[in-house]
């Protein structure tokens, strides 16, 4: 039996992505994003949505670029405290002990230590509400050799990603491998 | 040691979301879809891209609403089918055995036996290339009694949703919790 549970932004599962940027003192800087996906295949796009309030968002309106890096399960505790505390206070590097590294084809940072990055330049903001959603046009994606199978693509049991039920803001690993897409469901 | 791969739409995890729709002649239809993320939290919405060719793409434009329904990983195999047939030549729901249930506040079907609901609204529709993002305001989200927690949200560990890597397209169920978001870090 299903029960309603009212209108809230709540749907399973979202990814756990660090977003970085360089503020205006080009001081390098980290958030976490829960509310974000890939959203186009040509030109490759993903999107992240931001609250105005939040440092990096002034950051990115004024560079028109960010990085996401994608955090591995051991960097959990690291990749959380990117979503609690803010780059106008502290050096979220420094305190963590990880280490930016500049883009290479834009002008921001990534976290060095996480397995794979995507390197973004933003093409539309949409303010809708609360969030603003920046999309951000793929220009790079660099993974660590260590994480690469067959065809250069990188595997989900090496990259190890974290993600996140909304609202109730449970993190999680990667389980048990279910099958292949655009392959199982020919059975049926 | 990092390697770039090039600019793709590459980057872990993605959700599987069913998205159910009615077409020209009232019949239910459903098809998966990974290019998607929550994207506001006040108004609640979130977002999933379609290409032109597929034929939710009409009923959305069309109809201007949607459900998700969210799969737990019993469900992989019809997930994926959902997303390899289309609705233009087969009932998806009938050939699967699964059951369309009308939404309550709008008009689309839902999976009645997916534990997780969302009703969308369209309120925006952007055409960023291959895909067209159609913002959806969440007008309600409907749980299976079964798998809500305390405060009445639905736990993580038991709707079992499933996530699937962009590119490489293995599916996976979650695994481990590794922790409270927006908690964890406050050890650092």
């Amino acid at each position: 039996m299903k029960k309603s549970i009212g209108a809230q932004a709540l749907a399973f599962l979202s990814p756990v992505w660090i977003v970085g940027t360089y503020d205006h003192e080009a001081k390098p800087n980290v958030m976490a994003v829960a509310w974000g996906g890939i959203c186009c295949s040509a030109p490759p796009c993903l999107s992240i949505s931001i609250q105005k309030v939040r440092y990096s968002y002034q950051s990115i309106i004024e560079r028109k670029v960010f990085t996401v890096s994608v955090p591995s399960e051991e960097y959990a505790k690291e990749a959380d405290y990117f979503g609690i505390a803010s780059g106008k206070n502290v050096d979220k590097f420094s305190h963590t002990g990880l280490t930016p590294v500049r883009a290479e084809l834009i002008e921001a940072p990534y976290v060095k230590e996480f397995p794979l990055v995507i390197e973004c330049k933003v093409i539309q903001a949409l303010d809708l509400g609360s969030h603003t959603q920046f999309i951000g046009q793929i220009m790079d994606v660099k993974a660590e050799d260590s994480v690469l199978g067959e065809n250069e693509l990188p595997l989900v049991e090496k990259v190890k990603p974290i993600v996140v039920g909304a609202k109730i803001w449970t993190y999680h690993g990667i389980g048990k491998y279910l099958g292949q897409a655009f392959s199982m469901g020919r059975e049926l």
